[in-house]
């Protein structure tokens, strides 16, 4: 899958010092820019993928051939505008895009990782992230924006890192992974992993990986991405081939069919072990167990916050973005937030959303109103 | 497993005719009975099982050795008080508990059916227990009552044989399943097809079936059982061995553990294909799509209506039992409706919910009286 990925690729030669204690002794990040640094690197916009993105967040992916996943958001023009800012997005450590990660060759070994790569969390990615912001020389990002995982690593940005950041933009997010979140990705993890072909990570050299498991977790994961109303506007209970029910256990209903064509496309493109890497690390994120608790981890902070949510997102209530809130206003700190009016679900993020799109042009045109670049 | 169910059992000897257009030439039926039936057997009360239910509604379980899954209601004393009522509960066709199911011999080839047993509807269901009803010689039935799927097949009984009930009782239900629902069935149903173990259908002489497969399937459902507010009281983040985290693949947080014993503790009771086949039937079920729809398919009924729903019941939302008053009404049936507040999800309906509790017995109070039983 790798050799087609055309992005540049930072090596690390430094040994990194992991949240589990674990040490990373050289890793690679893979990362693509967008339009250009300017004289003293003040415009550069740091973009966070979410659990199934990498860095193609603009421009066409190599790999599926279609737009990058915010191509609506990123480019000349748009509202991260490529003609202004030097916008830079890397795969996430432990992602299966270049980046290293489980289906990377151990330099030791000169093997596949498999699950002799150590677990990670965000904290972790985010370090690996500061590293290549401080290869490209700069000293500070105009802003670091994200959803959903992407907004977990601006809010770690924000707190671990909050001197090299101008702006923080969290999306559709939350300080922590709730319980019912875990569960979800429990579920998936158990689906990869009661698949034989996962063979305990070890499936490089196979012919068949876990295909079945993670076409399974992909699934269950695409549903609480919607929402309730969405899906039954797009799908309702229409049938797929006729008209009426085939009385069998092949696809009757559109919605059935659409769910296994997300599972099966995502296959293509992702890797099984890495699915379980980046979910653990979505479960352990949790700012409320930092030093001080939530009430304290944004204390002093000169980072600008501007916050989205949108009403529909299940799987990211507005009442935890509010939670963080919360904190913030006690410590005095700058904060926007709109919850944004959609039916679309946690998917919005990704989508043509026009009063997110607006607000968040606003924020920008703001920003560089006072940082003037 | 069957050896050991305790059941009566009604061998049905006519061809029934299915919604697929298939005949059944002979099936069986397994049920239970609780109190017994007054003179003119006017004191008969169906109760109708959910998709992992059984006709263990009140006493114990010979399976699991655990109280029959709707004790708290029904029995001695209770809501539903077998000293007056003359209790009827019968595993569904389709089903693994002593009915006819996919597991069940055909008599023609003496072979399990596995996947030629014929795909059937929530209707295929009714029909069979209007048969094992007018075995036992009940002319009209006191009430017929069920949650969830329960509540499908009570649904249909006040449609399809309307006189021949006096009062329905359906709960936590739908007229239709969503798409949403669709989707979480379907992923459950690709879990199980997925896993090698289940050999289309054809596992039961084989050592292992498809147990991770329906082991997944039945924690996705779990999920859905419970609300997200309910998840986070019970389990938050809390975690289940130690101090910190684990950072490998095991157990990490307790809902990860619970979610691992429901589906490894259904694995025990629970057979693959009766999954695959009910939650097909469920999938189906759309009173709108029967003559004149729904606005059409209560008229002229005599049949007193008492339904319930859970304010945090996501699965089965109050929304949609509203449009099934809403043709109720414009038809002028009697029909009494409580919202019941509660934050326990779906699962309400099998848990001590003392205003639901409350609400059944005035209900069943009330009809008393009328029916002078």
């Amino acid at each position: 899958m790798k050799a087609s990925i055309q992005s540049e690729i930072l090596k690390i030669k430094e040994s990194i010092k992991l949240d589990s204690g674990k040490y990373i002794d050289s890793c690679e990040v893979a990362y693509k820019t967008f339009g250009k640094p300017n004289r003293d690197k003040s415009n550069a916009i740091l973009v966070c993928h979410a659990l199934s993105g990498d860095q193609f967040c603009s421009g066409i992916n190599p790999l599926t051939k279609k737009k990058g996943w915010w191509s609506i958001l990123i480019g000349p023009g748009k509202v991260i505008d490529t003609n202004i800012f030097y916008v830079i997005c890397s795969n996430v450590l432990g992602g299966c895009m270049g980046s290293s990660g489980p289906s990377s060759k151990n330099p030791k070994t000169k093997k596949e990782y498999g699950l002799n790569f150590p677990v990670i969390t965000i904290s972790d990615m985010v370090k690996v992230q500061e590293k290549l912001i401080s290869k490209l020389g700069i000293k500070k990002l105009f802003a670091v924006i994200g959803g959903s995982m992407g907004g977990m690593q601006t809010l770690e940005w924000a707190t671990k890192f909050k001197s090299k950041i101008n702006a923080a933009i969290p999306i559709a997010t939350s300080y922590r992974h709730s319980a019912q979140n875990i569960a979800f990705h429990e579920i998936g993890r158990q689906a990869i992993m009661a698949d034989p072909g996962w063979n305990r990570g070890d499936y490089y050299k196979k012919k068949v990986g876990p295909r079945g498991g993670l076409s399974v977790a992909r699934m269950i994961a695409h549903i609480t991405y919607l929402s309730e109303h969405a899906l039954q506007r797009k799908f309702g209970r229409n049938l797929q081939n006729s008209d009426f029910f085939s009385f069998n256990f092949d696809t009757d209903f559109q919605i059935e069919s659409y769910l296994k064509h997300q599972g099966s496309s995502f296959v293509e493109r992702f890797d099984a072990n890495s699915y379980l890497y980046i979910t653990k690390a979505m479960d352990y994120f949790d700012l409320s167990i930092k030093k001080g608790g939530l009430s304290k981890v944004f204390n002093n902070t000169n980072v600008k916050f501007c916050f989205f949510t949108f009403t529909s997102d299940w799987l990211f209530p507005t009442s935890e973005t509010k939670t963080i809130i919360k904190s913030l206003n006690s410590s005095n700190s700058m904060v926007s937030f709109v919850e944004v009016k959609t039916d679309k679900g946690h998917d919005a993020f990704l989508l043509d959303e026009p009063e997110f799109h607006a607000t968040l042009k606003g924020f920008i045109e703001g920003q560089i109103g006072q940082q003037g670049i």
